[in-house]
């Protein structure tokens, strides 16, 4: 650690709402950590993507893709395997969502409370836990990280099937608006909503500025 | 037009600072649009990509993407091909950078001061100048405005090769740092260097809410 500012990993699953990262809530979790005074490096399981969407038809595309790869787009370039990820080097860890964190980074999307967690993200949240550093997770990846924290409450929104699954998981699932997050102390876990509600892109950055003001202060 | 609020036309060029849209210009530029209260409509020409770049080592892939499906990814889904852009319908044009201006907008980066634009970015530019409507230029994209309205004042930053292309192209080009930008009220166009300076992604933000600021300014 060169710097004294807080260090934040991020971990991306692609680039792309429909098959990756949603890019907007990337983005603004990146701007938010900077805004805060902090730093962040982004990782990514280098994996295949579960696949590639046209975001605008909504098809599935015939390509193949690379999620850390793909996010490096997200990264300028700059970016790890999550492999690589060392709790000790960082203070916190924030999971933007978007669908990649349901498809590339588990099977959420295909086996809801069932669902397996990536290796490599499954040991990056459990030893973040386990050295009692914090965790930011947004839109859908409150209920990646309830999978793997066992009895964590959470925030998703008010969209009740997600609600229920994170239940069935063991969780305890909070209804919350724009830009409002969920604490658990317990866990160190933030969680907000973003566009798991009918949202703008300001009530994004409202909610991703949110989540990491609160990330920053449960680094105390 | 069915609301009050300014309507700018965002005209992306792909989906990743190398062979495409720069992404956090793409989205602070969506931000800043929706943080002054107005709403952006996102557009790029259905066109092949020039080439698709592995965001990590900088080496071609040997793929072929498009520049509408992939700058779909960046607004999620909601975009439209520039053939049908219609300058009457929108107050601005909001151009954010990357090098998809100049590799796909334009032959900027193969041709310099002689490059030719893209048809149905030219004419958007064209006709919006004829319409005395403002346009705002991020990071490389002044130089590809410079290159359609002649004579136009204009900031890439400080990089001695580009503004000598500018100046080439029959163009101004004045030294600007971080979160400033060039007012050339005749042509009614705002620069800003973005990352065309060594920035961090706060910059970014500064960069793009003051030129889209003064984008709000000029409609008047």
């Amino acid at each position: 650690m060169s710097s004294t500012k807080p260090r934040i990993a991020v971990i991306l699953s692609g680039c792309g709402v429909f098959d990756g990262s949603e890019i907007h809530e990337s983005v603004l979790t990146l701007l938010a950590i900077n805004r805060h005074g902090g730093e962040y490096q982004c990782f990514a399981p280098d994996i295949r993507q579960h696949h590639v969407i046209n975001h605008i038809t909504g098809s599935e595309m015939p390509e193949s893709r690379n999620v850390m790869i793909e996010a490096a787009r997200i990264a300028r370039g700059d970016i790890k395997p999550l492999s690589e990820f060392v709790a000790d080097d960082f203070d916190a860890i924030a999971l933007p969502g978007g669908f990649g964190a349901a498809k590339n980074l588990s099977s959420l999307a295909f086996d809801g409370p069932n669902c397996t967690v990536e290796a490599d993200v499954a040991e990056a949240l459990t030893t973040m836990a386990e050295h009692k550093k914090p965790i930011a997770a947004l839109c859908i990846t409150p209920a990646v990280v309830a999978r793997v924290l066992k009895g964590a409450e959470v925030t998703i929104g008010a969209d009740a099937d997600t609600a229920a699954t994170i239940t069935a998981m063991g969780g305890t699932h909070v209804i919350k608006g724009h830009g409002e997050i969920v604490i658990d102390r317990k866990h160190k876990l933030v969680t907000t909503p973003c566009y798991m509600l009918d949202a703008n892109i300001g009530q994004i950055a409202d909610g991703a500025d949110s989540a990491i003001a609160a990330l920053f202060d449960l680094i105390g």
